[in-house]
């Protein structure tokens, strides 16, 4: 039976193999929910990036910018890191260069892992019905915020370790955790956010919008993938 | 209101600030379990240490030595990692100094916090009563194992928030989640426990009964605590 493993920040990452493991990058507020939806609003690709100075770059050769720090738009790029941004039909076909507080690097950090996938709760039921059809060994990496570890990012990993759990082995106590976790807070999502450290920190930039949006589960069927350093969904 | 926050993994450690802080070590399976243990039975003080040439040296001037690595009891020491064996009438005033693979090393590494105590279900209501008391901000210590969470630190990380909800704030969401796995599996700690990987580790060899020992709540008074790179309870 594959195991499924838990890696609640990418501090931790090290400690885990990945060459031979699906890794599920995992940034729910809100840069994973971004791409998912915009794959699913049909932009074509998207190159994430570090730095800055990396996705102006980018921007010089063409691509859609979408850059955020802290919460925030970064001056003069074009898209900021709301889901509601990502549906814009001008985007239809483009290629974006994202870089975003935690979502972007960890997708780096991971790179080297046999497959990386984009996970978010928008399309959660596809990203599940794939690792149990691959049924390899996986990590479900948090991005989390700075280095430590967010409830909604855990929390998606447990809804993930719980969808799984009739077709993979609990790795570690992580895994073992989120996937409780979820199971006692599945019902109330967004009552159980309320208290945590990333809804106060989005709340107050007024974005509750986009917090209910992201906790939505499997209204999207992409199945947005790293390929060469760059993401694709077809 | 002061707050408290949660450090799942000394690999974490880095991202807190412990000048003015008090940190609560914990290592349930075994190592702040067997301390608290010992103070309760009369041992008068602890010397933490990380290597086991360290240990053979403070045996040389006299200390008992208590050496564990992956859960077994180092050849040519005194002691292994079982509460029972910190219970012998022998250990009354004596000196331990200790080394094992996660808890001694968290200790250390905390060593500049405003002030260190060692946690443990056994001290609980101890621990929490001081922390109370002193209304300063804390951070609570997981051990973990070899860099990676684990499920019964984290319970009693989640036992020491639930206990002081009504005077603490959250600090972080490893605080958050830790009180809700607390009030969801208190009442099956064993079982919960059961599926984790220090339990299948250590039930291998056949330490059960130092399980169950671990996990009873407040049957001890005492509050050891680091001065000076010593552990004491007095």
């Amino acid at each position: 039976m594959p195991k499924i493993d838990v890696c609640l920040t990418p501090e931790l990452l090290p400690l885990f193999k990945l060459d031979d493991k699906i890794v599920v990058v995992i940034d729910i507020l809100r840069a994973t929910s971004c791409m998912v939806t915009g794959f699913a609003h049909g932009i074509s690709e998207i190159k994430p990036v570090a730095t800055l100075e990396e996705s102006a770059t980018y921007g010089l050769m063409g691509y859609i910018t979408a850059a955020e720090r802290n919460g925030l738009k970064m001056e003069g790029f074009d898209l900021d890191n709301s889901p509601f941004s990502y549906m814009d039909p001008v985007l239809y076909g483009k290629k974006i260069c994202v870089t975003t507080t935690n979502g972007t690097k960890a997708i780096l950090q991971s790179a080297h892992a046999r497959k990386v996938i984009i996970g978010s709760f928008l399309n959660l039921k596809t990203v599940a019905d794939y690792l149990f059809i691959r049924g390899l060994d996986v990590v479900l990496l948090c991005a989390g915020w700075k280095g430590q570890v967010n409830a909604e990012d855990t929390l998606f990993a447990g809804a993930l370790v719980s969808h799984l759990k009739e077709s993979f082995a609990i790795g570690n106590d992580s895994a073992l955790m989120a996937r409780d976790l979820f199971e006692l807070q599945k019902g109330r999502k967004l009552d159980f956010l309320r208290e945590s450290s990333h809804f106060q920190r989005l709340n107050r930039l007024n974005i509750h919008k986009d917090i209910e949006f992201c906790l939505q589960s499997s209204i999207y069927e992409c199945l947005p993938r790293l390929e060469k350093n760059v993401i694709l969904a077809h």
